[in-house]
């Protein structure tokens, strides 16, 4: 049994407002006070983080003056030297704002879809200057409380317009990123375009930089739909476009509760943390979670230790699970095996299967033998195999 | 007011299976005698439907002899013949039979896959024969209850060689038809693969004859991961693949409850409505819905008449609400007419807005005037306007 | 058709936290400026409410100095005077304030349940010398987001024990009010203590002065556990709890959207006018919503109107339903008198249907009829009868 | 670490229809044999199981004559009788046949009413017979699909009716027998009667037998409405009406799983474990699960001999999470002994808080300490402590 200390060839990475989030919600204001940017850094590399993603307005403020912005960016960067974080990701506050108020990109505004681009290439040009190379798109706000306020097909095609817009950008100015869209189904607006893997891994196909734009798949969200992740994770793997994955803990569909890693779902980050060790999957080992409104500062950092302890707890579950010779025969019996192989031999095509005539009776009375199978996995999960 | 009788015009269809359902279910078997489809068909015919969709045992048994089935056959065409009723539509039972249990084009179990292909084409040749253009496949069983059951990815490989192999019989056979894909979240599978509108629409990018694959989006399943159905249609419109829809209700995540349509969200009903006919969608306005168990053959009946008399309702107020002038100017005051514009102008590149600086405090306190345009809808809803 | 113009025997109240919402969120800040709460009480007299609700903190700040307070109470208490205005309801806000992060009768912390209390009994005076008759207590803080965070028995025996202070200070002050509790299945805290109208009536059963609490039950949160709000409340009203209403509108399991009612689930609204109208209720018709974060003070208003205009027009719609002759006769048809009958007859014990024998074929095959009357019921809702 | 083979002291029981289902769903037939109960008895004790519950027609059909019910229960005393097994449980079935399609207790047919009552008369003296001593009344079909279809409050007056004809009947018979009450919020039903472990234990209140009657709720009930089963449990627990559990698992807001127990939730499972454990509940621990559809009869077994292991798996963590010291200190740190201390001291009533004005800053301050403790049991959980 390891002890679970994270290094940076896991490449965990944590985003600024995650420690950073002060607890304000609909209910009440902060119970924690704010977090400069750079303390953030810190204390994330004290405890074993590899690195960052931030908002633009992580570090400095909406409205701040150049030089305000200047200063806060310096002392960012600053603390990044000094504890070698490496930023491997950033992204835009497009949900913030009161001119964010019914979306950026697909905002019936056209003067805020304007902005927004705007706002967007300034933090692209950070982003690239502080070494990302995966630039998040949650479209927070793009989606309606009501049926008329939004007309979704003219909505889809401003949102394609934005990552044209930003495609040619990033292009031109020769910046080595690519955006990773963040799909949820809902809230805070009542339902938000794009509102899941699927949805997202569409859309992206219409776009004209397309092989430039993949996921960045959320625990939580996917959860909030009654959706497995692993199962959206796979399909987005199958797809190619996985480029970067949000951890956090959900209790199914309700408010979006961004717990720490490992909380929520347990069963289900078993699949996730063995899906990605069994993948291609190489960007960071993220994490979007909010610590509970609860919690002091020193609360906030057991949580933010716990999601990488938990990956890699799971993580060595996960290999044992793969390793067990019992588990391998059950994957056998269960045909696992079997599913890999082609359904049309190599030469056979409709006409090798016009008239297969199995022996229908054996095939239906056959078991699946998986809930034996599930149950192995369960007991690696508890940790008494 | 118009009396909501149906016309052909309307092209309202119905699955055979719906007014056939029995009433069976987890906890109880049915409630009513079966329905022969040819009865069905001349029930429909009489109560005004246009054309009917059919599942290939929904005709005859899964293992009726070559004369049985032929014998069911002829009676289900003289059936049409004589009413007049076209088959718009036809599809594959791959779920009733215990040979299905684990899924059928992703079923672990080779035997099992390479039949399905089997019945699948046999059946093909049965739609094209009676003159369906539409061919839908809903993959009931093709998911898992438990994480290591399925590999997701190898599971897409096998339903996509499904397609691919069917997708070259169509083509070698001649037949005029498209493949319409009916996603679902979960039942009778913990989670099914392509659950939601978003996973199949991507799903459909990666075959080999995607320009003849669409989507047969359903009320109840999308509203079962608390997704919005008209936004999902939207999207499917906006990359061009609403192929058919699927009608019903549903009282948002619980069992698949497949209500009447016009009974569950009522609000989600009027502007479905309101998005097909501004769209152009030509398919057929198809029911898939469950008469409940509570009811005998006269409340069968009553439900499928309801079913047309509430897409006649709603099309007459969805038609009212856009040709109201008070509406059309809540529309422009909620700006829908700016959304439709394109954020850059004809010759606007990135540059055009790298430097936008609007007037952020005009545009964050303007509001949104949605909520007058929401009431409006609402009224219309209720037929007080 | 009337023209839906409140008058003050509809009794129409909102909270002033309602129209004063400045829009804060988790994922951003107000967009709206504060509206003191005497603004809140004239613009409300204005648009024809005739009482209001509100929080001791909708009125002064948690930390107002003494005189500050008596300011606001008395510009408060002048707006009600010469409105006219009826407060029917109060309420304290034992939620936003960060000592109350693990909520406040149930907090682990003795002294904030102390303080709790007394915040309490400061408001109930103030409550009881503006004429509130009904004190509404909603818990949004009891609860916990993880396992042993929360001995859940020992918490209840702490909220047990503050209804029974409470009830003793009510009737040792001898205030004319009678407590109301608010269930809440989640939101702000992972899982909240008495989550449902049902739980709340059990725990009520406990209490001390049992017979002075009831229940202010709100359709969101019963919909956000994917309860039906009408079946809710006719429990309450039949076990004689049904102290007061929080009105508003919900898509279902997720974040508490408290849209205006009428949006949201239509259906379920007209069931739940229909069912007040034919009950004994005889409190305040209270709207407990919030006006989406993109509308406008213009927006606010338009949003409260609707709030009262829908309830008027359900009320027109509910009472033309039972009044239709047609209804009455699918209403036989269903059996809904035979419901009220009682199963055994006047002097009948189990003796007389130890041998009960009816015939069965019969019973089983005779149809229940509900769909006729259900398509009657949307019929009215959609105004075409 | 113990082996986990159950033994009587266990108190282990399973419904006979659970090993039993054949698989039928809405969506294709059973895929197993039907199994008699009495091979259900004896494979039961053979896995180690103490006790059985059944419905009435689990051991004969619905319409057995008199000489073929006599045969099945004989076989299935003699099969109780040779394994020792305990019948701890029996229950009616009220939702199968077709007579019972619109409920049995609250159908609004009063002759089916009738009938249903003495169905269960009839299997009471059966219970009574083979020593039974909890009678479980699960009303799967006691609801409705739409509004007017059920008078709630009338429905509710003849629910109430039935149980207080059957407690006579218990009580004039001196059956040793209470009854428990299972909940559940929809599925088979569109919305079901007294949906809620809340709403069973008000309705309860109103009994005239209440002493007698107490609860039976089941995990995946509560969890599709998205509630803590835990909590529901401890509230039960707190009013002294937990008399029986059904063990399972779900996967939230969905249809109704019936996953072995452990699959599902899984860190819910080992708070339902550590709160029976800390209890004072007597009754057995019985699993009502479904082995999915894909299962033959080897998967039924592995799947029922799971549920025993991961209950005794969990007994063990839980256990050793209340033993560890480090988890008792983290107790202590996040308050939950002063959680149990009552809020006024002896003697102490509102006026020893009337004036309460703790150091408001400190206590908004102070961290909760809620995350430590939380990620100590999910480390108990995976057994990496």
């Amino acid at each position: 049994m390891s002890d679970y200390t994270p290094v940076p060839e896991d490449r965990f990475s944590f985003g600024i407002w995650t420690v950073g989030w002060q607890g304000v919600d609909v209910f009440g204001p902060g119970t924690r006070t704010p977090m400069p940017a750079d303390r953030a850094v810190r204390k994330l590399a004290e405890i074993g983080a590899y690195g960052v993603n931030f908002h633009d307005n992580d570090v400095f403020d909406f409205d701040a003056s150049p030089a305000e912005r200047q200063e806060k960016i310096d002392a960012f960067r600053k603390a990044l030297d000094e504890t070698g974080l490496v930023v491997t990701t950033a992204t835009t506050n497009l949900f913030s704002h009161p001119v964010f108020k019914d979306g950026a990109f697909t905002s019936n505004d056209r003067d805020v879809r304007r902005f927004a681009l705007r706002k967007v290439m300034d933090n692209l040009d950070l982003a690239a200057e502080l070494g990302a190379k995966t630039y998040v798109c949650w479209g927070g706000r793009e989606g309606a409380e009501s049926g008329a306020a939004k007309d979704v097909r003219a909505a889809l095609d401003r949102y394609k317009e934005a990552f044209d817009v930003l495609g040619d950008y990033v292009a031109d100015q020769g910046h080595d990123l690519r955006f990773a869209i963040e799909p949820k189904p809902n809230e805070p607006r009542g339902d938000i375009l794009l509102p899941t893997i699927g949805h997202a891994l569409a859309f992206i196909e219409t776009l004209e930089r397309s092989e430039n734009v993949g996921l960045n798949p959320e625990v939580g969200h996917e959860e909030m739909a009654g959706l497995n992740y692993a199962h959206g994770l796979a399909q987005a793997l199958w797809q190619g476009k996985l480029f970067h994955i949000d951890l956090n803990g959900q209790h199914g569909p309700r408010y979006d509760q961004d717990l720490r890693f490992g909380a929520g779902n347990a069963r289900g980050a078993f699949w996730v943390v063995d899906l990605i060790e069994n993948s291609d999957y190489s960007g960071p080992v993220h994490f979007d979670f909010k610590p509970p409104r609860t919690e002091d500062d020193e609360g906030v950092w057991e949580s933010a230790r716990a999601c990488m302890r938990n990956w890699l707890i799971l993580r060595e579950k996960a290999r044992a699970f793969r390793a067990d010779p019992e588990v391998q025969d059950a994957l056998r019996d269960a045909k696992l095996d079997e599913l890999a192989v082609p359904t049309l031999a190599d030469g056979e095509d409709w006409r090798s299967v016009r008239d297969a005539s199995p022996d229908i009776e054996a095939l239906a009375t056959r078991g699946s033998a998986f809930e034996r199978l599930d149950q192995l996995a369960l007991e690696h999960l508890y940790g008494v195999r």
